[in-house]
C-alpha cells in the first residue's frame, strides 16, 4: 500500500504544482452555462456537481489536488451531501489526489466512526487525506493514523489557521515557553513519526496558514517530516513570496489550496470563457508560487 | 424568539430530570426487533431509523433532551445522514431538544455555512443545539452564536473534554496561570455573554467532562452563565456523585448525556422488553445525578 504522503508528491511532481484546488463551490461562483433553473436545494446541487465535474475535467493537465470543502455542500442538506460524496468520487476517479476538509473531531469508537467514514475504501465519503482538529488529543488522532496506515490514507491536522482570531487559543504563551500551537507541532510530528513515506514526509500532516510567514517558516524546520496543508492564499491574503518558507529546499512539503481566486476567475475575466479564465489563474497561481519558493531556495 | 437555554431548561423541567439520550445508534446495540435483514448501508440505516422513532416516542415521558452522534451516522455515507437528518427533524417534532453532536469548526463564510444547515429552520440539520470545537478562535463561534440569537437556537463549544488525551492541549499550563481549557472558559462565557436567558443561562454552553469532578466543579463558579453538556457519564465511568458540581444549587445548568448505558440497558437486562429496559435505567439514571446534586445542595 503506497503511502499517501508519497501519492501526494507524485501528483504534484506530475504538473509542477502544489497548488490544491478548493472545491468550496457556491451557488453565486457557478458561471453562466451552470446557472440553476430554479432555487431548490436539488437544482442548485445538481448544477454544482456538473460544474464540479467540467472543472475536474478541464484542470487536470494543470493540478492534481483538490480540497473540497463539505460546509457549502452541508448547507444544502442531503441534496448537498450527495454532491459532496459525489465530487470526492469523481476527484479520485479522474486521478486526483482529493481532501476532506471536514476538520472532523471525537475520541475512541466515534473518531473510528469517522475515520470509517474517510479513509476507507468502502467509506461513503472515500478520500486521500481528511482534515481534523486536535483539540482532544491523540484520542481524536489515533483511528484516523491508524487507518490512514492501513489503506495508504491521510490526515491533516489544524496546527496554525490562517484566520486573525486563531491567535486566541493557538498563540497563547504556554508556562514551558512553547506557545501552544508549537506544542501542536511537536504533537503532530510525533502521531506522524510511524507513517514516513520514501519522500521524508509522514501520511500525517498539518494545515498551516499562509498568512502567518514566520510562524510557517519556523514550523517547517520543527516538523521536517510534516507535510503542511497551506490556506489562506490569495482571497484571504497570503501571496507567493509569504510562503517561500512552507517549503523545503526542493520545493516540497507543502499544498497551497486556493478556492475563490480560483472559482470566481471567470468573475473577474468575462472576456474569457469560464475554464479559459480558471485555467489562466492557475498558471498564474503556479508561477507565482513556484517562483517565491525558487527564490527562497536561492537565498 | 424564545431563547435555547430557556427552552432546554423547560424541556428539563417538565420530566425533572437532566438526562440528554445519546442517540449513538450503532448495528449491535439494535434490539432482536429491529434486527437488519441484510447488511447493507440502507437496510441498516432503514433499522435504526425505525428503532431511534420507537424509542423516542416511549421515552418521551421520562426524557426531553436527546443528543445525535452524527459520526454513527455519517459512517454509513448517504443513507446514514439520512437518517441523521430525519431522527434530529423527528425528535423536535416530538416536543424534544435535539442536540446534534458534529462539533463542526471552520471560520468565517465557512462556519456561516455550518451554521445555517444546524441553526437555521430551513437548515437540512435544523436542531436546537449543535456542538462546536474552538480551536479556531472567535472567527468560528461567532457565525453559530448570530444564528442562535436570530432563530433562538443554541451550541455548545468544547471546554474540558471527557476522554483521557484531552489533557495533553486542554491541562497544559499558560504562562498568564490559567490551563488552557480555563482560556477556553473564559472565552465561552465572553462569547455567550450577549444570550443569557430569563433562566440566567446563556444559548452559548460549554462541553465539560463527567470525568473531571474538581474541575467541572470549578468550572461551574468560573462560568456561572454557561450551561453544561456533561459527557462521559456510565460506560464511560462516571456516576451521579461525580455530577454534583456540573449542577447550580437548584439542580440547574446541566444537562448530562448517555448513550451506550441506554441504548445497551435492554443486553443487560433481556428478562425485559428492549423498551422496559431502557425505561428502567432512564429511572435508575435520573434517581443517580438529581440524588448527586440534591446531596451537593444539602452539603
Amino acid at each position: 500500500m503506497q503511502n499517501a504522503a508519497d501519492r501526494l508528491a507524485s501528483a504534484i511532481a506530475a504538473v509542477g504544482n502544489p497548488t490544491a484546488m478548493g472545491l468550496d463551490t457556491q451557488r453565486g461562483h457557478l458561471p453562466a452555462e451552470f446557472a440553476p433553473r430554479d432555487e431548490s436545494a436539488q437544482e442548485i446541487c445538481a448544477c454544482i456537481l456538473r460544474y464540479n465535474r467540467a472543472l475536474l475535467e478541464g484542470m487536470h493537465d494543470l493540478v492534481r489536488v483538490v480540497k473540497v470543502q463539505v460546509a457549502y455542500y452541508e448547507m444544502y442538506g442531503l441534496p448537498g451531501i450527495t454532491a459532496f460524496s459525489e465530487t470526492l468520487r469523481l476527484a479520485r476517479e479522474l486521478g486526483y489526489i482529493a481532501i476532506a476538509d471536514c476538520k472532523r473531531n471525537d475520541i475512541g469508537a466515534t473518531a473510528g466512526a469517522y475515520a470509517k467514514a474517510y479513509l476507507s475504501p468502502e467509506g461513503g465519503f472515500s478520500c486521500d487525506f481528511v482534515t481534523v482538529n486536535p483539540y482532544l488529543g491523540a484520542d481524536g488522532i489515533k483511528p484516523f493514523a491508524e487507518l490512514a496506515g492501513e489503506y495508504g490514507r491521510g490526515l491533516y491536522v489544524l496546527v496554525k489557521t490562517s484566520n486573525p482570531s486563531g491567535v486566541e487559543l493557538q498563540d497563547q504563551p504556554l508556562a514551558d515557553g512553547r506557545k501552544v500551537y508549537e506544542l501542536m507541532a511537536d504533537l503532530v510530528s510525533h502521531w506522524g513519526g510511524g507513517l514516513i513515506g520514501s519522500c521524508g514526509y509522514s501520511a500525517v500532516g498539518a494545515v498551516v496558514g499562509a498568512t502567518w510567514p514566520a510562524e510557517s517558516t519556523a514550523l517547517r524546520a520543527r516538523m521536517p517530516h510534516t507535510p503542511f496543508l497551506v490556506p489562506g492564499y490569495g482571497a484571504q491574503g497570503a501571496a507567493g513570496k509569504d510562503l517561500a518558507g512552507c517549503f523545503d529546499p526542493n520545493g516540497g512539503g507543502a499544498v497551497v489550496n486556493a478556492s475563490r481566486s480560483l472559482l470566481c476567475a471567470h468573475q473577474k475575466r468575462p472576456e474569457l470563457g469560464w475554464l479559459e479564465a480558471t485555467r489562466a489563474e492557475a498558471v498564474r497561481m503556479r508561477e507565482d508560487i513556484t517562483a517565491g519558493f525558487r527564490k527562497g531556495a536561492d537565498e
